[in-house]
């Protein structure tokens, strides 16, 4: 029998994942949940070593599938040491980033298929889909503009990308919600702060089961 | 147009791949083709960081769908970067190990189940699946016991598995063996080794393309 509660977080660069992440680990915890808050690698040393290949600046002659490929098998790994074991004891897991980042961004964006990059993740998760996805969306331009003002994060080769990457990435995100209506659900993160937590609030109440 | 002709060497632990390996390069020059001679990671700086997550006796906690992913990962940047331009270019290409390794190893032995591992190797190769593979066949026992005299060779943390895993490993070969009869030939590698090698010499006069 499946136990506990796994829940991911999605979205474009500079969406406001942290923020959302940060309220819904707050209500969760208010309804008396344990709960584990993580993102790939999540220092897990296998999934970290993982993950500094793909994100090495050197490495400018990496293929897309082998990117891909890299990105599943990091998250088979900090899935099997750290989320899955989290699950199995009655946890709810709150998780930055998880399948659907691979679909939107190796999937859509850099044009492998969302269907081929679905296949290898199929492999990567087993059964371990998330029972509730929260889609920040924001326009890109909003998105990156957020990033800059903030000088505090170290921008990364994903960063770099351009304009049309990153309006691609939401593409992908949108048809993934089309795609699976009853996993992922959309929160306008262009509006205020107050507003965007307090439709996950709402979102929170419906979605979680109930029971302590 | 597909160009150039692909080969790859299979087998378990000291079953004479390299011996296989020099007889078929000496041949295939002899018969006038240009020729690359590799094995993964080949060189390839991002294939050889990503093996070397996977052969770290460290890494103790490897799960093995993790593992097979990397090797997916590594396969594909060093075709990509090496095996298919050099079949583009009209060469043969001899491989050390490919797909069916995997498909032994991972899917077989590891018990990840032969078609799920073909499903991300799938992903890896897209249309690159070789023209012709060499299995080299030798009961385990035969083959470690070979290994272990060999003192001038690193013994690495697959060599470290039992018999078991071995056998395993030889019956999955068997399979695919089996399941790709026009792909797969299979040399008796217990004989003597001018016997083996005059069976490789047959067959690739059979197999090989006639043109220079």
């Amino acid at each position: 029998m499946k136990r506990g509660f796994f829940i991911t977080v999605e979205g474009g660069e500079g969406a406001g994942k942290t923020s959302a992440i940060d309220a819904i680990l707050e209500q969760v915890k208010a309804r008396g949940y344990d709960v584990l808050s993580t993102r790939e690698p999540g220092g897990i040393p296998i999934a970290e070593q993982i993950r500094s290949v793909v994100l090495d600046r050197n490495n400018t002659a990496m293929d897309p599938r082998t990117e891909a490929l890299l990105y599943a098998a990091a998250r088979r790994q900090h899935l099997a040491e750290k989320v899955i074991p989290a699950l199995e004891a009655g946890k709810v897991v709150v998780c930055d980033r998880f399948i659907d980042s691979s679909l939107a961004y190796q999937g859509y964006a850099r044009e492998l298929g969302m269907d081929e990059v679905f296949a290898i993740n199929r492999f990567a998760i087993g059964g371990w889909m998330p029972d509730l996805t929260v889609f920040m969306d924001v326009r890109p331009e909003i998105g990156l503009a957020r990033i800059r003002v903030d000088q505090g994060r170290e921008v990364n080769r994903l960063d770099l990308e351009s304009m049309t990457f990153h309006n691609k990435v939401r593409e992908g995100y949108l048809q993934i919600l089309r795609q699976f209506p009853e996993r992922v659900v959309r929160v306008d993160a262009e509006r205020e702060l107050d507003k965007v937590l307090e439709d996950i609030g709402q979102m929170l109440s419906q979605k979680l089961p109930r029971r302590v």
